[in-house]
């Protein structure tokens, strides 16, 4: 008797370490730190029957895009792409040799241009973005894809995600979990090409939306993009929008910047078992690092929280094994 | 050989009108009229590999829910839990007894309240789904339902759902499709009970919105809800609604009112394979017989052009062999 009772325990033993190891396997680009331990933790807890159990519906994910999902450096590569435009489309406005923002633009003096601040870049974004249908602006950021390059890698844009998040997407889809982006960037500039790049289809992807109307023309019905804001899924933004759009609070969030406190709060007051994650870009190497100072993805109060809570803080340097899909491993 | 070959074309005659009937089986409320065999039709045509075939990613259903998924008369359902909620919030609005519109609903006097037209109807819903959180509104639905009856068949409001729909809808998702209510109603007031009654979950309900904003009190996150709109999901609304919400054209949309023709138009020019199909009431036996003279539910541009596109209509009367739950079969 007392031999199959250790054969039995013997045999649970190798099981259950059997399971940890899957687990940990399907995040291969994370270093075995407590990040990646305490991730691996989490969606053994709410996997496993008992009172940190989270059911299947109610498990999900949020992620912001920017400088989480995919690069951001040396500016967001959303307004790269207006920048693109601006150049693509200038002969079609004579006007803009004239005109600031765009007159500098065109000059490549992008400190003039972005010299009316806030306003300015609205007006590149607003001169890029509207005045086509929402099919037509798709077409156009398909074709910017293909065609342009990063600065600095000089490889297509939608290569300069992560791996080491894209893994740990698909960690958590395998186990139940609904995953979703939570961005700044514009909705429609996203959803082209998030579903091949992190197989995240575009009805789980929420963004900033500027106002679009129904038209029939000739009786073919169209909507149509107007050079006018409606929601800026930024800050305090990410939880509205996750409300609206989601209707269920997050038990797992993942952002990268102060623009992420809010939805990084909104899920930390999840009553059920949760998850609240920071990328911290430590690595100029391998990428870049920057957090309380820079402009773009500044990470300020974020971290400061992130460090009183003690929230996971992902140290790019320190906790991927590796960081861009065409990087080979480093050790 | 030739008797092998008898054997195998048997076998698959067998084969394929099981598959059939197993598919009729799943809609037992639909009596066996054209709208039944175009929907039977429309699914086999999607899911069968070949020209008509559509990939389960893009298998988008969306609903009206008011008189498409539950009933609508004598009035809106949610605006008989606005009134409830007036009539429960007079203790604390002294002031209500002699301010219109509240004086005369708290008179039970509909047709005065009424006489303010959409702005009296609006200070009605704005005064009983503003000023709380999310949480607490949810909570003040779930409440209300729980307790208030329909005035004509004394039951809980969510029972008077459409059988022939709910298979409808469970027919679609087995399937492949991927079901969304898109409807005027107020988000929030749906999410609370879309699940239990058509399993369609919170993040698959698109409606109207009102103004919510993120507050941090005493540390505890809170979304707060405002007496103000922030989007009507109708007509044009619908579309755009689709748009920024799923991000993908629907290939089948149902509707019963000229409130959802945008949406039907815009799934009609969808050039994957696609059905359109409209509910019409006229059944004044089971539940009610309304269309183009309605103020609720008003079904009069939408069902000239589904007659000149050939659109499915729903007769009532003809196709529903029954209609709520609770109904016997009627023959």
């Amino acid at each position: 008797m007392k031999k199959y009772l250790v054969l039995f325990v013997g045999v649970s033993l190798v099981a259950a370490s059997a399971t940890r190891a899957r687990a940990a396997d399907m995040l291969p680009s994370w270093n075995d730190g407590p990040v990646k331990q305490a991730i691996v933790k989490f969606v053994a807890d709410v996997t496993r029957e008992g009172p940190t159990f989270v059911p299947p519906p109610a498990r999900i994910a949020v992620f912001d895009n920017d400088g989480t999902l995919w690069a951001e450096q040396p500016m967001y590569f959303q307004f790269a792409f207006a920048l693109d435009r601006v150049k693509a489309l200038a002969p079609q406005h004579p006007e803009w040799k004239e005109q600031e923002p765009f007159k500098s633009v065109l000059a490549g003096d992008l400190k003039t241009a972005l010299a009316g601040g806030e306003k300015a870049m609205m007006e590149i974004v607003m001169a890029t973005h509207a005045g086509m249908t929402t099919d037509e602006f798709a077409k156009i950021v398909v074709d910017w894809l293909a065609t342009a390059r990063h600065p600095t890698f000089k490889r297509p844009y939608n290569e300069l995600i992560y791996r080491p998040m894209i893994e740990l997407i698909t960690f958590l889809r395998v186990n139940g979990f609904k995953t979703y982006i939570v961005s700044g960037g514009g909705v429609e500039f996203m959803r082209v090409w998030t579903e091949a790049a992190y197989r995240i289809p575009p009805e789980q992807v929420v963004g900033s939306t500027i106002v679009t109307h129904f038209e029939l023309r000739d009786g073919v019905p169209l909507l149509l993009r107007e050079a006018k804001l409606d929601f800026i899924d930024d800050k305090d933004g990410k939880p509205v929008a996750i409300n609206k759009f989601i209707g269920r609070r997050p038990v797992f969030a993942f952002g990268n910047s102060d623009g992420d406190l809010q939805m990084l709060q909104w899920t930390a007051a999840n009553p059920a078992t949760h998850f609240v994650g920071l990328v911290h870009h430590t690595d100029d190497k391998r990428e870049w690092a920057y957090d309380r100072e820079s402009s773009v993805g500044r990470l300020d109060k974020a971290l400061d929280e992130a460090t009183a809570k003690g929230w996971a803080v992902a140290d790019m340097k320190r906790d991927w094994k590796r960081v861009f899909p065409f990087m080979f491993e480093q050790k």
